[in-house]
């Protein structure tokens, strides 16, 4: 942390600032300029409130040295976090594909897409049974009966599930069923729920907020992970900028940010990230160009029919050469898929 | 709804688009035009699913003609909610200032900050028990010991309190101590939270999500109010945007706007919305001028040692010097403070 | 400027950046934490290049202390800057009214709305000559014959004027009949128009790009007080931002922070800045409220057949309610207009 | 276009409405709902200004059925513009590459650089002579002897140039030096200067700004077109949001979007896009990946001592590097390099 002082500060500020930092069990550097005494702190690991300091009388800002995130970070574990899941790896040398539709709605539609993207290739099969809706008149999924059509579907297929979790109550439900729990975007800080999927045993993929920035995406990581759950996936979405054109600003950059911050894996969503069918394909290429780990892509066997999310969804044969294009691409990036 | 075809979209298109319509039990009106076919569905009332329609072959996009929200909308009451509260009223003449620290840290802290927004005119008094922080390692918040000490401010001034819920499950706890529960701009979309305090029999002051566009808060709004209960202030607090400057950007046109597109009282939250102290009494002043019904004002006597939030605090002297300013710029509206 | 070396940094890499900042002529203050090496920087009014120290090997960031713009700061020369124009002083006590279509169309629009807003107390008359349009298809402005026009009503009404230029060679024309040189949100980075309304002799309003920050504008306003004009208002119309019911998210937070930052004038436009006439006397007044030292507003006989912007101007008569509203807020912070 | 008329709207409002639309020449359906009457304007080709129907009384909207781009739009023109320059085709199969440092600034570092990015492949040279910069304390290029090295250079490799054009005035100078003008962010709705360079014989790269969206960027290319110049290359830099660990947020969706509207070829900047080294080389492969035409990169022999930009500078081995991998993926997509 170091602390810039007003111009003109006086003295005394100086002093009191200095005070409260050794107080802290801090030592302090102390450089005065003739325009601004500039204060540094040096904590050894000491947790610094540098809100505190930045509100003491004469101090202009206190800047942050270290990084607010610690278990998420690639300083403090520096090789990737890779873990299995029902025979992939997942943050390994293959990009892992999850793809189905956006909500559950019966039985046929899952069936039919989950046999439709296994055979494409697909890893993991995703599915929404407590889907969050900005209206509380669009259908709100399944529930529960959405959870065994998941169950059924994985009994099938053999590929594991991701499904949604949106509260803290439904995570001992959510988790008899799913294989890895979903935090969406619009749960990223919702912290009773960090809390819960933390303490589960369950791998959970937690998706940027759509006006949050990656520190803060990293951050809610370090609330499951401080909880004990270390196999979290970072997925980015997009996120909301001033453009019409697309439903959300895909921030491919992320992944090899995210990727030099963290040690853990990156998952892209172009489905929401773009919001239209037709950017889906370019942009997955693009997330596996760009270093990602994964894939979850929205996949329905007649969109114009789906209740919810059909404008970004593929069509199974789609689906499927897209698959094939991302398999070359991948190739030219070092890895499978 | 008004569905635009695609430049050179086949008559078969068209025709499955107006069977699909008839289909929904509503009316359609064909517009040829030599450039576009525009076909305007005619609902009179029947929730229509544009987003399906758009999915459709040979739809280019689907225009909805009207507002998605309804109980919460103008159109639909078209008289200002206005209820009481402790001898004031919320959503009339009067401009209600909410005032008081950011989080609860000890008892002297609160019932000093209590007293001292009570002198200065106050008519209620905020304090947080339950507090959303981005790092896990900041403080959360007093929970349970914090609500007591607001239920022993509340004793002493006779203020009525506002305090935050963060979950579902502490919506019981937080009604048997609170006279308006908060949802956090976090919590926003948090729908399990917004069906909980729906339920229950206590105004709620939404705040409006730092990303969350003035329709979304009021599909907010529209959850709670669906779930039965009446109450529901707004609260504009601030939009995340490139500005560094200041914390959030004060979207203070969001007053009228919302007054305009709803009946439902609006508050303003000048601390959270500059995140700098020096602003607040600005910020504070324009949100009257603008129209607000409401502010929300975080006051700490000694804002250099908060344990959140100090840099936008104010201290008690100036918070009453600012109530005499706003009751200034109250009377030039109209009003009274 | 600060130095924060990168976690790790060798020995070498800390000296070589020691050297450097040494050969600039600068003084080094080192401080050794467990964590990192800081290095502070000490000018004393040196101009620092920052970024090219930032990209030497071993260091993280480097982190300015010091404002970048001198000569548009407050710390620079504390008094506001007040100067006269036509009678009244810009920057003074008195709230200044600039008012007028958005665009000059033909005689007996311009000359109609002069005298109309002459008669509701406006003490400056803008109109638009050049007009910069997103399509190529859109009206262009009327040019020369426009700024004739402006200066036909001048004449008429007593009134100064303001008038946009848009680039470099239009200035010693557009100088000749306006009192104001207008430069647009889309110009504000336009440095060659920058650098010739520098060298001309009359007053220039900088209006604020519409994605950048306060600190850009006052960059911006550096450059034309660097060449040698001293007589520059700022000017807020509103920044971009996800939220859609507004043309612009009107930032009034800017108003006290450039106050702050600054000793410039400050205008706001509430027509820009909300695009919606309905919200232009809320935000206007709380322009006001919040400290601006002018409005600019959009006024027009018949908005239904404007040219431009006419879904943003107020019909004369509504400007007129607005001008009486203004004088009780301008009163109530201590102000006239 | 079609109007929606407010809900209650009068008889004669609707009269009004129509008769207007016949006054310009088009036809008028109307649907009268019960909630709603909606006006649908068959234009067959012909302008309508939405805006001023929007504002009549009791209006609600105007939306817009047509792009407002032509010349830039692919309806209008459905196969792709491909141009010859120096032997290669813009827009073709072959992913065009344009390298070099961000400011010329001396002899020996643009020569140097020059060799460096030929033989690592690049087509095109690129280095900025005149250097739009935030602060007028900053180095502003070294202007016309800037663009004799550029000639020296070019003479040397036989690599063509780009460099940026920043006033109108500059036009004709620039012109003789360049084999492609630049038009940067800053510039992009700067309206002189596009006129200018749409008369002139070069082609020209449009850079979006970084406060634009895609329809603004087709406008601004709609203006050059409109002047004459059909040689137009849009570019992607990244447009500003509200994360700050990047310097921009590359759009990447925007490539896919553009090619689906457009017929122009498009490029990608990842250096300005990020503004981090690190992630320029995962960012050009995400690029070609989602279907661009060609990439700018910056590259200077020694980032540490640039004079502008050298954070997000490429080193020349890392630029031949990732010349090695962008052809693997060029490959994947069924392009070259």
């Amino acid at each position: 942390m170091i602390i810039i002082m007003k111009h003109g500060a006086a003295q005394g500020e100086v002093a009191n600032v200095v005070a409260r930092i050794e107080q802290m069990g801090c030592q302090v550097h102390l450089s005065e300029g003739e325009e601004r005494t500039i204060i540094g702190v040096i904590g050894n690991g000491r947790p610094i409130d540098g809100e505190q300091l930045a509100r003491m009388s004469g101090v202009e800002r206190a800047v942050p040295v270290l990084r607010p995130f610690k278990l998420a970070s690639r300083e403090f574990h520096p090789s990737n976090t890779v873990f299995p899941l029902n025979g992939v790896s997942i943050g390994g040398r293959q990009v892992i594909t999850m793809a189905g539709p956006c909500a559950i709605e019966d039985r046929d539609q899952l069936l039919d897409t989950a046999r439709a993207v296994k055979d494409a290739g697909a890893h993991v099969l995703r599915g929404g049974a407590f889907k969050p809706r900005t209206s509380p008149y669009s259908f709100q999924g399944m529930g529960h009966e959405g959870l065994k059509l998941l169950a059924e579907a994985r009994q099938e297929t053999g590929l594991p599930v991701i499904t949604e979790v949106m509260a803290p109550e439904q995570v001992p439900l959510v988790t008899t069923y799913a294989d890895i729990l979903q935090i969406g975007a619009r749960s990223m800080q919702n912290y009773a729920l960090l809390h819960a999927v933390g303490e589960s045993q369950r791998p959970v993929m937690l998706k940027r907020g759509m006006m949050s920035t990656v520190e803060e995406l990293l951050m809610s990581a370090e609330y499951i992970l401080s909880h004990g759950n270390d196999r979290v996936i970072l997925c980015e979405r997009g996120i909301r900028t001033f453009e019409p054109y697309t439903r959300n600003t895909l921030d491919l950059s992320a992944v090899p940010l995210l990727k030099q911050l963290s040690h853990l894996p990156v998952v892209v969503d172009p489905s929401h990230g773009t919001g239209k069918w037709e950017l889906v394909a370019p942009m997955a290429m693009a997330a596996v160009a760009a270093g990602a780990d994964g894939l979850i892509i929205e996949v329905h066997r007649s969109p114009e029919t789906a209740m919810s999310d059909g404008a970004q969804s593929l069509k199974p044969s789609r689906f499927s050469d897209l698959m094939s294009s991302l398999a070359l691409v991948a190739q030219a990036v070092g890895r499978t898929i």
